[in-house]
């Protein structure tokens, strides 16, 4: 039997096709699939087609730690940067109980019925998944992840919150060149995925609900004032007036914060997701968040501080990276941290003296 | 003419006293006031005898940038470690008008009347001086500055933040050594300096002023979330009313934050430093946190993670400019950047390109 990688009768097939395709010569026998079977030009063909097959198989190589799948995956990426950069990206986080992924669903069916295409993404780097919520659940947006012009990617996994934040800006890169004019990040609002979004992304949004004063208070410090729009979400029922007042309240803090640098006034919506009220409100908002930007030269000042950013961001990175693994530095640090600790020497020192062990040690 | 080095009846003054006593030979010759008289010894013996003169004097070496006052100043430093500790430290901010000097004046006679030592610093990095404030500015401070019980200094200059902050903190240990149970770091609320000065107290005020919205705007984003306190100053004559709007105003915000780690629940009060109202009560708010948090174990866990925060923070500061400062990425850096910004490669393959050369060219 000719190997399917040798064999024209399997040639120009997706993995799956192919694998479908294979006689069942021994049941017991599922050759373990191979996604290579694409060259780094076929993708980029294909992405740029529009393709949502390859497109997905092309994301799967950016999420795989696989240095052979990270080659070509790296070769796919700089040939589709030119065509990428055309599109609104949307930051969303919330906290689990905010109704995420129905509003998700929700804004995301508004947009794709008014003509646009739309990938949702998600930042999540716990190895766990996050209490309650999962992240880019197909199953919680059945009608959105059905529909022709929406690509839903759960997060990558990748150990560290730079590595999930690489990938997934690597994604948006891939999403953009196949025709996505709008996407969503998806974060839970309870670690540090935030910042990373906020530099990924055009505006973000906070979603939040009413309820007792407790549950106001789920967010992680900073993220309210890193909104550019916030929507109090299920007001609908005995909650209207709640998410009324909880409004007045939210937008009573943001007048006590600085203004933003974009010059634009975040605003405060209510909507309800489940019976589809206030939704256009909030895309209306977004939209015209990006003219007044766009006008202003904002958005494109905002794009450039994010390139850098991500730049910077993986060079300090892997600069204490290189530190942190080093053997000696491993060995020595916990004795250092107790010789601060106990007032011995001051941290100053005991810096100095780690440095000098470190550079002595790489040259 | 013996030097005056080398004459014993120069022995055991201080510099000033040691020039007054210079006979002039010749009136256009004065001899640069030589500062190591002292040796780290005799340093630390006058700064644990509560001698103020000699504080001064090894808070001045700490300050400098010569390797030989370095020298001496981490041999002072590194011996009155183990007498450090024993105090509050408390930051103060608030934007250029909001009275920061006169109510860090009324607020300090009062803890100087109640029996403590209290040692006023600042932290403010720029070159040139903050718009309006200067901090730690005995002219401003009269009566306190003349107060046997305190010691005030302004910033630090050492080019960098965290420059500054290290001298900052070294300059706390040799207050604490000298007696000093009150520390309070003042910032001006306009720059990194607060997150730095978060790191090294126990308890953070914000100070605020009413007024039109726009000047209840002026804090720089996170520090209202950085506060234990807010204090509202000016609440006196005409303003008393708006004091009152605004500390509501404020309390409501506070209350839409996630809880303090501390497990305190910040509190707002009005004041008049000028008519001396409500500042004692700042004090009480103070003393309050601090029996709250020694109570509760997060008083000390503050410390100890404040101590590591330090030495990670020094060594990363140092990593980044071992990194900056080659020449080969001098000259490198702008033309990545260019790359970077007209998509010509990812920000990700750029910055393995420059630490690949960077670590090929320090072995």
């Amino acid at each position: 039997m000719t190997h399917p990688e040798n064999d024209p009768a399997y040639e120009g097939l997706t993995v799956n096709e192919g694998v479908e395709k294979l006689p069942s010569v021994n049941p017991y026998f599922k050759p373990k699939a191979r996604r290579k079977i694409l060259s780094s030009q076929e993708f980029v063909d294909g992405i740029l087609a529009g393709d949502i097959s390859i497109l997905g198989q092309a994301v799967t190589l950016v999420e795989s730690n696989l240095p052979s799948d990270q080659k070509i995956a790296q070769e796919v990426i700089e040939k589709c940067l030119p065509y990428s950069g055309k599109s609104i990206r949307i930051g969303i986080t919330g906290v689990p109980g905010a109704g995420k992924s129905t509003f998700i669903e929700a804004l995301g069916m508004d947009i794709t019925n008014n003509g646009h295409k739309l990938a949702v993404l998600a930042i999540d780097p716990s190895s766990e998944r996050s209490k309650g919520s999962i992240l880019g659940d197909k199953t919680r947006m059945q009608e959105l992840s059905s529909a022709k012009n929406a690509f839903i990617r759960p997060s990558p996994s990748a150990g560290s919150l730079g590595g999930v934040a690489r990938k997934t800006r690597e994604t948006i890169v891939l999403c953009e060149a196949a025709g996505f004019d709008t996407i969503f990040i998806e974060t839970v609002g309870v670690g540090q995925s935030e910042t990373a979004a906020q530099s990924m992304v055009d505006f973000f949004l906070l979603l939040q609900v009413t309820g007792t004063g407790d549950e106001l208070q789920g967010i992680k410090r900073g993220i309210m004032e890193m909104a550019d729009g916030i929507a109090i979400n299920k007001a609908d029922g005995n909650n209207i007036e709640k998410a009324k007042v909880a409004k007045q309240q939210f937008q009573n803090a943001l007048m006590l914060f600085p203004p933003h640098q974009s010059g634009w006034v975040p605003q405060t919506l209510t909507c309800s997701a489940t019976e589809k009220t206030g939704i256009n409100e909030v895309w209306k908002m977004m939209q015209d968040y990006v003219a007044f930007t766009k006008k202003n030269g904002y958005f494109d000042q905002k794009r450039t501080q994010q390139a850098k950013y991500w730049m910077y961001e993986t060079i300090h990175e892997q600069l204490l990276n290189s530190f942190y693994q080093n053997k000696e530095i491993e060995r020595r640090l916990p004795q250092y941290e107790h010789l601060v600790l106990n007032n011995e020497i001051t941290s100053f020192v005991a810096a100095q003296q780690l440095l000098q062990q470190y550079f002595n040690n790489i040259k």
